[in-house]
């Protein structure tokens, strides 16, 4: 090693999940939507003056932050954007997590948060979830720098009541607490209605999966505007303008197409409710996903070999080859064509090793 | 102040140029270029299948990675990206600056350079520019953690030669050493010719002056092989994706226009020539600027006055309440006709103010 080399910040990344080139696959392995972005999306791309390009973006976001203040019926001092939710929730971990003890998150969750933990130097310690992957909120009734959960859970799709979460937060008024909601979207209720009584608690969501725009990295944040303020200072001193103006038009124009919205989220969730039936007929085990993804079992077949049988006819779906949760796929709910192509797929390729 | 303050990372953070919302002014402050970026952007983006939107971009960034190896002779391992320069040297800031040594930077410079050291928490140290606001190579022969300066220097537009930047290189060998040339276009010399020599070098360009595109946020940096895995390390344990698609396609169409880029480049440093030489006439006192700006200061009247009295006109330029430099403005160069209601208003104002 080179003497240079000393002092550099060594870590071991997150591994996103594959971005297969081929074109001609099925791909449930990302939580992606499986419908384009609203029309008026499309719409404010077309019509945006490129001309413009050559000024720097509002650092302040405005018209984003103006249109999910309306949406969401908070303040604009209420709101935070970023670039994904994984900008906002590093900037949040940077900004809130900077206590000597441990931050708290499940055993079983979104890979990001050790991965922020370990960049940021953040002490933590992970809670078990119980047999069944719930949070048992009362297991949050210790002393922590912080704690940080996402509802419904990645990769359990498992949602916890509101009850629950208020429990964690009456719990833990001296710390913050970020309540990541992903997916709540897909039939779960936000904790945004709890702000009001909790000025500790920060919600985090995205526009990469109900709204179908993970290719533009729009991610955001509801909390008390102490709580926003601190979180824009620590942003302003990383990096003044991170939403570039295409961006900041193209969330503005998805948030005015709420029958777009809606329209994709039932058929989502009408795609998930028959698979899950069908998941059942075939032997699976899982519990009630409240995302867009189901995180599966099967008592016969090893979810490695099913996965890499399902990768060889080009259906990629997500393995973690990690403590409790190595026999278990995450699979995202596609198109009604597209998980059926899966579950054809699957009532053969179980028939045969029935058989064997 | 409420417990859960206590452990917040509270900061001061940069203040960018202000974004005038009226729409009839000259915009000469934030350094931004005055023509519209490359026809080949603008086509890029009526082109762009929208559709993909709903897909996450590709992490590695590969399009504007390559183009960006290809049009700069290096291998794609020597390429990082971000969201504009100020995202590339936050994350080099937090990758490679973590000794307990100080880090060193001239006292006069960029002026998110403390901001980064104060939010990570990086020790460091100002070494002072000479009184032509020049960097003396060999004031940075110190022990220290790292260090870091931007060529041509902002605010002041001062360029030092490729020797004095390797006699800084030579001296540190055990530190990185990042030569941030957002301006390097507007007439200097690149380090980059230097990277085979010094595996502890790090150059970091933009999108956003020469390229047009600061509303679309591309900064990007050549390094080592070692260099930038590690940097791209730390990249992925913050954010998998930072760079949106739409963000990808216009940057790579950007490197393929470059007739349009050497032709924008030059009618800028035309009329920085011409507004030299007048401003010459006019008394002011200034450096031989290889930038997109000018820093100039006037024996008779104060920079602060004349920085009020332009903004009364709808002229906005730059000032900065700083030791050593609160006497002077940074002047971005617009377009002839923009600067030349500049001159026909300074030389009305002088005028008046030398009959007093």
């Amino acid at each position: 090693m080179k003497l240079w080399e000393a002092n550099i910040r060594k870590v071991v990344p997150y591994v996103p999940g594959e971005q297969p080139g081929e074109q001609r696959v099925i791909k449930l392995n990302t939580n992606e939507n499986p419908y384009p972005p609203a029309p008026g999306v499309v719409e404010s791309m077309y019509a945006f003056d490129t001309d413009r390009l050559r000024l720097y973006p509002d650092p302040e976001a405005g018209i984003l932050v103006r249109a999910l203040a309306k949406r969401y019926r908070v303040k604009p001092e209420q709101v935070f954007v970023g670039v994904g939710s994984d900008d906002v929730l590093a900037m949040a971990f940077l900004t809130f997590f900077n206590s000597d003890k441990p931050i708290l998150f499940p055993d079983i969750t979104y890979s990001f948060y050790d991965v922020w933990a370990e960049l940021f130097r953040i002490p933590y310690r992970t809670v078990p979830l119980d047999e069944r992957f719930r949070i048992c909120a009362g297991d949050y009734d210790i002393p922590n720098g912080g704690v940080v959960f996402a509802n419904p859970n990645a990769p359990t799709g498992e949602l916890e009541s509101l009850t629950d979460i208020e429990h964690i937060l009456r719990h833990n008024e001296d710390v913050i607490v970020i309540v990541d909601e992903a997916y709540i979207d897909f039939g779960g209720t936000s904790a945004l209605q709890l702000l009001g009584r909790y000025e500790n608690l920060l919600v985090v969501q995205t526009f990469s999966k109900s709204r179908s725009l993970a290719g533009m990295r729009i991610g955001y944040a509801f909390g008390s505007q102490t709580l926003i303020q601190y979180l824009n200072d620590v942003k302003y001193s990383f990096n003044s303008y991170t939403m570039n103006q295409v961006t900041l038009t193209a969330g503005a124009a998805a948030l005015e197409e709420e029958s777009y919205f809606k329209k994709t989220i039932h058929k989502i969730i009408a795609t998930r409710e028959r698979v899950k039936e069908e998941f059942q007929k075939l032997g699976f085990v899982f519990g009630d996903s409240r995302s867009n993804f189901l995180f599966v079992t099967h008592p016969n077949i090893h979810a490695k070999e099913l996965f890499e049988a399902l990768k060889k006819e080009h259906i990629y779906v997500r393995y973690f080859a990690k403590p409790r949760i190595d026999n278990y796929l995450r699979i995202t709910i596609g198109t009604d064509e597209e998980m059926d192509v899966l579950l054809d797929f699957l009532r053969v390729y179980l028939k045969n090793s029935d058989e064997k």
